[in-house]
């Protein structure tokens, strides 16, 4: 139950800072820009509310490892806000990048405000995300804060490395599961890296303790995204907010289709000649189970929420924060499967 | 001529300085992002060269400001190659939401690689501007470099409210030139005052005396985008790199066309019935002539440039690199006024 209590204390504090920081944008005339950015943090506009703000599971992160290493959860705030602000801002632009109307639930900012408009309320939302991150300056020395920088900077990098592979992928055919990680860990593994390190620098860890902590991220981070790519082939709609099957739709490269791409049977063959139309989707998604995806899917991400899990116990994280970490961790993976 | 002595030696070292970020990005996996960055930054693929690399003068400004102010020019390379990354960032973003396919004569990232690809190639480009900036850390104190990241990215921020204003306008018919100024702030004088500030603050001059730099850059950047705006309209596509009259062509709300909707003549009655085509071109920029914003636009470009070399003297500038500032004020304002 730590984890519950945990996000009842830290969870109002996170939105918060994540106000403070958005609203620092706002000003006579742009109240427009704010308007987009307020409503993509689930605040503002139709459907705001809990469900359409997501869990901010990336800044809990931040401080129950924070705390869980022995430092203060309020002290790492600036780098809670700083990475759900980077998860937003890349959430803003992959919606137009995969061409999709409908996040949590609610119209995307591109398919209300347009195109022009939300690629700039993105790159304004990154902005904001790094200042929030040098609001560090007012508990932390100036050495580690430019440590957080360059950390939470990489992986920026590192998020479009993953982006850029995932796009590219739409073009090739020849794809087998050994492509999958290089995107996944740029994708989803780099930023729940970030979170679970500066939480163990804020709380100033030394070097292994630091890296035991990043490596319960990483593994976090790819078990987290093999779980997604399963529920967007055999998840409920209704849970994920998405539109059934669109992961078939949209012929996205996730780890299922990798896989069945790999067995080079029947739905490999099928895949070769085009695209799925919804009225095949619930054939082809069986064809794929029949072939083992559905299973090898399964088994990864529950392979992967064990190593994360075996790093989590070697970085010996401390009371309540380091239970809730546990917690977390097994409450994020029994989603669906 | 000190400014064509001092241009032969930092350019080649801004340009490695460049390099070096920029391939800090590629890899195994990425070399088709690499590919894309360096095609915009005019170092690879069809038409690469001088002429499309562009000035560099942002980073030659950030040198300059550097030397003036008593410090030395090696020191600012991470800063100068920090801003001209930002300054190209924006222009793929930019090219999109503008739906521009030329950029310094050759199709721009978009319209070679999608939309997809060009608006994550943009943000992977942002993120190397900020390491770049962190660079910094080799020569220089965590402080200082703390508030450099604060200031770059402060101004990032200001480039997207004026993105915004400018996208916004682009619905809007009640404007004047009123509604100019907070826009161009964003888009343009933001960076330009960065430029000077960093130089300033590498040099470790006192806060008046980087006061005194940021209203140079400033208002140079006010000025230079006036200029763009009048060339926008009345200038030679075979020197700006653009189509001939393409601002009137894509209806953008710059200085001459706001000063000429304030006049409510029969330039503003024409403007509110609709998008103007190709062959009515010539014939509304004579309108707009005769109504007097052909003056305008060039006054206020050379009303800002006084104020911008005003500036500049206060700040007492050293030696060759202060001559080279005032040359290159002189210089932009040339361009075909």
């Amino acid at each position: 139950m730590s984890l519950q209590k945990l996000t009842k204390l830290y969870l109002p504090a996170i939105e918060n800072e994540l106000r403070q920081v958005v609203d620092s944008a706002s000003g006579t005339h742009f109240a427009g820009l704010s308007e987009m950015m307020t409503y993509h943090m689930g605040w503002e506009g139709q459907g705001a509310g809990a469900k359409a703000r997501g869990k901010r599971v990336r800044p809990m992160l931040v401080l129950l490892t924070t705390v869980a290493a022995g430092g203060k959860w309020q002290q790492a705030l600036p780098a809670a806000a700083a990475v759900e602000l980077v998860h937003n801002f890349s959430l803003i632009h992959d919606d137009i990048e995969d061409n999709s109307s409908l996040r949590r639930g609610r119209p995307t900012v591109w398919k209300k405000w347009g195109l022009a408009q939300a690629i700039n309320t993105g790159d304004a939302m990154f902005s904001l995300a790094h200042l929030a991150l040098l609001r560090l300056d007012e508990t932390l020395s100036p050495r580690i804060i430019l440590e957080a920088a360059v950390i939470l900077q990489q992986t920026c990098l590192h998020l479009t490395q993953g982006q850029y592979l995932d796009i590219s992928y739409e073009n090739r055919s020849n794809l087998s599961v050994a492509d999958y990680w290089p995107m996944v860990r740029g994708k989803t593994a780099a930023l729940l890296t970030t979170c679970t390190e500066l939480g163990a620098l804020i709380a100033e860890s030394n070097y292994e303790t630091r890296a035991t902590y990043r490596r319960f991220g990483f593994n976090l981070g790819l078990a987290f995204q093999a779980l997604d790519d399963y529920l967007g082939i055999w998840g409920n709609a209704a849970q994920t907010g998405k539109s059934v099957a669109s992961d078939l739709l949209e012929g996205k490269k996730s780890l299922p289709v990798l896989y069945g791409l790999e067995q080079d049977g029947d739905f490999a063959t099928r895949w070769a000649k085009g695209p799925i139309p919804p009225g095949e989707v619930s054939k082809i998604s069986a064809q794929l189970e029949a072939e083992g995806a559905r299973t090898y899917t399964h088994n990864e991400a529950r392979r992967m929420t064990q190593q994360a899990l075996q790093a989590l116990e070697d970085a010996g994280p401390r009371g309540d924060a380091g239970e809730a970490l546990f917690e977390l961790t097994n409450k994020l993976m029994q989603r669906e499967i």
